[in-house]
């Protein structure tokens, strides 16, 4: 159990480096978390610390419902979010939040990114949709997130006015979501400054999605296909 | 005495690998001081040195009038501006300086950031003012950065046709308002490419930033609190 | 023979560092492959593996239909693309594609990117054209490559809604094919964001592009010059 | 006599490390020359060797007319531009051309960069030229370039549909330039996305020029400041 924890909290440490080298966060704005599965348990990014000086041992594990399991270092403001979507959604193993600076632009426009490209039909399904503006310190974040993708393939959502909450199968899908969707937020903001662009048909995004979440990738067990479709981020599949 | 000052030459040494890092200057555009507590003494970057040349040893450290207190190298040709700021803000213990692109970008058209996005409400707590356009060499851009702040919660101000200054009560907390300023002015340039944005409420301001500088980060005594809203930039808080 | 693939695995794996090294890339979405000359086997990325976990031992050799001749790891779910190229361009040495940012948004929009600047006429002889859009999983997207280039001296194309691909004498040549694309796609962008630009004359286009494929770069043989030119692209001639 | 051009090819040598710095070229498109003072030979980049191969050795030493005075690699496709300005301009030490994405997208337009930020006063002394659309292989490029510069304070030209070229009285300053350029090129675009922008006053420009090249940086002997004015770029002048 507690070699568990351990392994959760290098994990997670580990993941905060992904934030940097993809240009996802500026200073210390943006976390991941992970789910210690077969537990209540969560691991979560220590609040107001830099990624340089952060370390497995200041992760901060926290009960599902966001609250510190040890005295010591606050978990990240945004932990009651993350504790409310690991509470509804048992299939997600990992939660990232950042304010990528085009995905945020996105969500300061309320403008969902239409799926106007093969990569978007790929890892999102159809278009990344726009939560709710909600404030910080309820659980109207967290509501929003899972409303939101109730509806949606997606593993990710522009929170309007605020930023990108990603969910996968464990932490790094949801890294990964979070790394694709600032990249598809950048392509398709270019294009659109171009001129009109065109959504994919909703019949060829379901043969890419389809395929992309099933065939693509090294060869893994059914059951692992199978909770990977659920949480919607596939892991390690795309090149 | 001396040690004091040995360790702001080294902080503010090494605070500029910062300005490099998220990328808020070019060549050796740019420059932190740091006020040195209990005395009348700034540490500032010497003049046209190269970012990778820096030594804490080439520091230098003068009067608040900007008047070096060694013979040695000449300070930043912007230091009579960072003099001006620590004699009349004492509750001000570091001051940055830069051209970074998109805050420079809103600092030409003259126009403030409006505060459309939540992390600009934690940080800025509204929109990042512009003070006036103002010619090196007298006191006039001293002036016009405590002027435009004063009526202000923003650590940070657009100088027009220049670039940023952003104040802290040390001089991590003035790098890190640098750092937000020119990744919010980034993702608003690139929302309002998209289409109208709309500021957030002021209610919802006033919650976003009073829950940011008071409950946000790791613990602390509240004294620090109490200077840290008045020097308008929380150090260390923001994932 | 046996060591001439392990040349071909050691470079293809090395060259996918470039990608991530000039910003083609976001997580593993992008990918290198080398036809083992004088063979029917080609070299390629195998599926679903970041970038630095990458090993030479770990490339995937194929025949040219694109099925793998060892057991072991899956290739690239675009190895049916790369496979299509080789068969029908015997002259093609190197295949790369990839969703770099800029190109993928000129693909969203399905416009070619003109020929406005110097640097195109050198390394594309012309406009980049745009290819149809096409599903993966059979033959679609490797035709409409070879059906594109083959109307013109480009070595890449944009394939509508998907991203680049590109070809070359050899793998590092289709790499800076590549490379290049995605730089004047920017820029290209960027000065149509200011306003009208105008393509350079097709006189002018060619007696750029005909010094640069057999003028330029250091001493090579006639029968080197001769199969650069047909494949398109100048290997490490562009400063 | 031969430790002078062993320290000029160690310097162009490494100063095209700054190229990749500060993003201005993609591959191998950009080259930097020095004068070896007091001789009639210059240092430049071979042709076509990418940035990490080069060496000191592989630099390639050329008399003024562009013409390599060993056996050897052969210099930049660019030499006899470089060559060019060398012999009209004895105050100029050193010489950049890139295709940096921003300037190029000006160079593109063929519009001047108009100097709307101090920092362009600065270094520029004003808006930075647009030169004529002029082919490789013969004087021509070179001419523009000598021409464009003589009626502007710019140490940087805009060379129509083509790129930068920059001079400095040392090689140094003319990559600082290089630098610039591509700053106030992103920033003064950005700005322009905005909405519009209002040049500074002709006065004030002369009054920052003159401070910017007199009184900024460490202290040097007169004859310094009179030849960095003639050549147009500070070195080691901007914090």
């Amino acid at each position: 159990m507690s070699d568990m924890v351990e392994k959760y909290r290098r994990e997670v440490c580990e993941l905060h480096g992904e934030l940097i080298r993809w240009g996802l966060v500026a200073w210390t704005a943006g976390n991941v978390s992970a789910r210690v599965p077969g537990t209540d348990l969560m691991v979560i990014k220590p609040s107001g610390v830099s990624y340089e000086d952060l370390t497995p041992e200041s992760m901060v594990v926290c009960d599902l419902d966001g609250v510190p399991v040890d005295e010591g270092a606050s978990p990240s403001s945004d932990t009651g979010s993350h504790a409310y979507v690991y509470r509804r959604r048992p299939d997600v193993g990992g939660v990232v939040h950042t304010h990528s600076p085009y995905a945020t632009a996105w969500a300061a426009t309320g403008e969902p990114i239409p799926c106007v490209i093969t990569a978007m039909a790929d890892e999102f399904g159809g278009e990344i949709p726009v939560g709710p503006f909600a404030l910080i310190g309820d659980e109207s974040i967290g509501e929003g997130i899972v409303e939101t993708l109730e509806g949606s393939r997606s593993p990710a959502v522009l929170m309007r006015q605020h930023g990108v909450f990603s969910i996968g199968k464990d932490a790094k899908a949801a890294v990964k979501a979070a790394v694709m969707c600032e990249d598809v937020a950048r392509t398709v903001h270019i294009a659109k400054q171009m001129g009109a662009v065109e959504p994919i048909s909703g019949a060829d995004v379901d043969s890419l999605f389809d395929r992309y979440q099933n065939v693509y990738g090294q060869k893994k067990g059914p059951a692992g296909a199978a909770s990977r479709e659920r949480a919607g981020a596939a892991e390690g599949k795309d090149d």
